[in-house]
């Protein structure tokens, strides 16, 4: 069977609380179901890669689209905010050592960071996807995964954006090329 | 004023043919369009990128998810498929000494091409986004883009979809990342 690994992306306090400019609306309600993805990856063997931002806090590393929301909302995500909006991730999610830990600096889990090396060192050929934003940082991660020739799967319930049209419609693009989408319960049926 | 460049991308008979494997429906319609803005760009002394596709005979740099129905259409947009699936342009694009031609394998007109290093060294700043198709080789342009600091407009009424809801979902979620969307007739009263 084809390797896999689990790449969760994104679930920070940054992204899950509404007291941040960065907040995804859509993104609390799939924490359960986050968490089940990562404790089956963890029982059966898939690594599971959390890929997480930390911004610098003179924001020299934050998009520059939102560098003026992220300025005058707290500096989320940044070393010295507000606790609820910081890196930290869900305590559901626990802790394992075999899990990776990587951070990126832009939308795609790939763009600028080592997880293209490591899937290959370790022979990994198909990439599930968790976390949030469907629309930005899964999708990105999820076109840049097909061009390095990786399959693809979204898990539809644990990725998550500001409204379920939003949600849907990039379902849909991915799907049309040829990114596999399916719940966490199928995935566990396999 | 901040330097731009135009980014035409894929704008080749394999994906405005209607026998391509290819072919974006909505394509065709927006060749007057994207002629339009060329021709605008370089009467000003904007830069014109030409982004395209050559596939290799034996498919290697085909994208791996569209690889069986390339193959199965008559290996269109490579040396030596039928004439009105190759890698023409439209005439009606003409030609210019000015003019950049770059080859791309993949989605984006970054992912493993010279854009960015030809886009640092000219100093420009802001890519305005024309060909097809809106919701892979645009976006992820238009996300690459933006990673790399560039500010972005894409140009609605030049860039096309399979349908006209893809087409408007994707333009908004550009918008919501901070691209700018505008009509090729807005460009030219600027």
């Amino acid at each position: 069977m084809e390797k896999s690994a689990l790449i969760v992306i994104d679930m920070q306090n940054g992204f899950l609380d509404p007291a941040s400019p960065l907040f995804i609306a859509g993104a609390p309600a799939t924490v359960p179901a986050c968490a089940e993805a990562i404790a089956h990856c963890r029982k059966n063997g898939i690594p599971v890669f959390f890929i997480t931002r930390e911004y610098l806090p003179d924001g020299s590393n934050v998009e520059h689209t939102r560098y003026a929301a992220w300025l005058n909302g707290g500096k989320p995500l940044s070393q010295g905010c507000a606790e609820n909006i910081s890196t930290a991730m869900p305590e559901a999610f626990g802790e394992d050592e075999s899990d990776f830990h990587l951070l990126k600096p832009r939308y795609s889990a790939f763009f600028d960071t080592s997880l293209d090396l490591i899937l290959r060192r370790k022979g990994i050929r198909h990439v599930i996807l968790a976390g949030t934003t469907t629309p930005n940082c899964i999708r990105t991660t999820c076109y840049d995964a097909i061009c390095l020739d990786y399959n693809v799967t979204v898990l539809s319930d644990c990725t998550s954006s500001a409204t379920e049209e939003i949600q849907q419609s990039n379902l849909r693009d991915m799907a049309n090329v040829g990114a596999r989408i399916c719940s966490v319960t199928e995935l566990k049926s396999e």
